[in-house]
């Protein structure tokens, strides 16, 4: 018996998007849906009810952090990750494999999943120069070096799933090799197989039926190594698919369709790491059914403030006495409640409940956007809603 | 018409202790009651929603902190204190006297309100040394070096109430000169003839019909300058009381009746700035309405719970696998839904939620301690419910 029941309620016409519903043994999430970031069993600074209120349907942990503190034995005596959190909704973690690839060449670089236009590509052995710091991988896993406290640990494909069964959530994800948007295609090329051969020992070291494992499909900015990637995933039988970085910021979109129209259609597809605006409307309607993305809440803390206008910064001193909701017509608990004015006092004065209130209307922003994206789905206003919104939205 | 209505509705039998009831214009307080801080118009991590659910009926903020940032002007523009955070209930304001004291010679010594039998009493001179740093007192008022910028100001009673005016408080305070429990008789002689006549300043500057102004009864350790100070405060026609330090950590208990017996018995009284679990028992025993601390927020933060076994370091390493509340039996919501296991992770991983989990437990264990014992009052039961908990108490 699968973990998960997949259905596509409607599909946009004329291309890949679909309105889906997700059934988890915690519960069910209607899809397209993104899903908050609870790196270590907490979307950082609220209560589980308060990330349920703002309209999220499922939280992503990460395996990583979570290995490091409290450890996934811990987790699982509290009952797994959505008990021991005090949540009880549906849960998923990754595999830790971006986490430990941020460690150690993206740090180093600087780089994050996606790659702009100014960035240059560097050759493979001036990366691994940075790289090799803290993380060196090998055919059997990697091996890197604790962000706590410098000890070191491995993990292998066998040993994630193994970490992940004990966390606990209803979604896991297949451990890759995660690598920078700066490689070559050839480097690609023998990454995704490594990839590849990574996502196969997941599937034969994953035991628990009432969690559904995801493979993840990589390739970077190369379309025939994406397509390649998406039908060697595909067809290794797992209940869903994660797409992971890296990308062109200008090809990201083209990839995207690549993947989708290769994957099979009837299971759900997650998009790792992504969340800009911009490119949740591009994944939605190119068939992306899941978004997970650590910005909306890390912007939300340093007081970077989303509206459909584009970014507002709360900081300004401008916010002093605008006696005023943050956004006109949000209906989310902040702007519902506090002006511009108070929220602006408590960032200033380095207040904690400035980072709550800055979450709960940043995440409430992202989730309540892409519900809207759904609706629009379901009465055939995609489009024309794809184009209004981003005509009013500045890009930061 | 007075802004507060304070009845008294039962007495405690032998004792000057007392249950009643204070009106406010924004709402009703059960006396004894302690008072959460809220010092920049939040209580420091919790929602005004959280404030009251855990049992608080009033809220302390500080003028000294409000006048810094975001400065009352703005408090006053956002419709005053209570409706700037969105609460909504009954608020008081201290008068800032005691953070000014506080910047300059305790920072600098180290010692609080409350002195040990450990603390060693200095002469005067060379606390000046010290003191001289950040603040300097005259006949007119004190000028301080803002702990926040660096920029002086300057606080004379008239300004104090000005300032507490635009803040707009249900109770505010007069501006009183706070002294070290180091000095001596004669310097405190001298210190409590200041603070009278800064008291008949504010009570002469204060203009809003809408806010009760508490005088404030000084005199340290000394018994008869403690009682000359409460009669002549009591004399100038206050709408209540607050009973500054410093004190005698020994003779607190009979400073405090001292006070309350000279005091007229039908206005409220307000120990300001004392919190430790024995001081409120024998704080409310001896006639005391109200009391604010810091301590329990703070202690909070840093970790250190409240239970009715003592305080309990959230931190110990052995809390790792405690599946169990903080506190068998307490009704917070702390308590209701999350193990030690889970608030020890949060603390380990400095997740923001700690602190709030934190907060609202040690909040509502000091709210409803005093809630009991009114309620103890009430049902003559206070000196039982006074031996059976200290009893079981383990000082710090």
């Amino acid at each position: 018996m699968a973990a998960l029941e997949f259905t596509i309620e409607k599909r946009l016409k004329g291309a890949l998007g679909r309105a889906g519903i997700l059934k988890t043994p915690h519960g069910v999430v209607q899809t397209p849906a993104f899903v908050p970031v609870g790196t270590l069993a907490t979307v950082k600074s609220l209560t589980p009810e308060e990330v349920r209120a703002l309209g999220a349907q499922i939280i992503l942990a990460n395996t990583y952090h979570l290995f490091l503190q409290p450890g996934e034995e811990t987790v699982a005596k509290g009952g797994g990750l959505t008990k021991f959190m005090n949540y009880g909704g549906p849960t998923m973690t990754d595999s830790g494999g971006f986490q430990v690839f941020s460690l150690g060449f993206a740090r180093g670089h600087g780089v994050t999943k996606v790659l702009k236009k100014t960035e240059k590509r560097l050759p493979r052995d001036e990366q691994e120069s940075e790289h090799s710091k803290l993380v060196s991988v090998d055919e059997e896993g990697v091996t890197f070096t604790s962000h706590i406290d410098g000890t070191t640990h491995r993990f292998t494909p066998e040993r994630s799933i193994a970490i992940q069964e004990k966390i606990g959530a209803d979604i896991i994800f297949a451990f890759d090799e995660c690598t920078s948007p700066l490689i070559s295609y050839e480097e690609m090329k023998a990454s995704i197989e490594r990839t590849h051969r990574w996502a196969k020992r997941s599937r034969d070291a994953h035991t628990r039926k009432d969690q559904a494992l995801f493979g993840i499909v990589q390739g970077g900015r190369y379309p025939d190594l994406r397509k390649q990637s998406a039908q060697y995933i595909a067809d290794l039988g797992f209940e869903g698919f994660g797409i992971g970085g890296s990308f062109d910021k200008d090809d990201m979109t083209s990839i995207v369709a690549l993947v989708n129209e290769t994957l099979p259609e009837n299971k759900p597809r997650h998009m790792l790491g992504i969340g800009e605006i911009e490119d949740l409307f591009e994944g939605v309607e190119r068939g992306v059914d899941l978004f997970d993305c650590a910005l909306p809440t890390r912007h939300a803390r340093n007081g970077m403030l989303f509206t459909a206008q584009g970014r507002y910064d709360m900081c300004r001193a401008d916010n002093k006495e605008k006696f005023e909701p943050i956004e006109a017509g949000c209906g989310c608990y902040t702007c519902t409640n506090y002006t511009k004015a108070y929220v602006h006092h408590l960032f200033k004065a380095n207040e904690l409940l400035a980072y709550r209130l800055a979450t709960i209307h940043n995440l409430y922003f992202i989730v309540h956007l892409v519900d809207r994206m759904r609706a629009s789905i379901m009465d055939d206003t995609f489009f024309e809603f794809k184009k209004e919104f981003l005509s009013c939205y500045k890009k930061a």
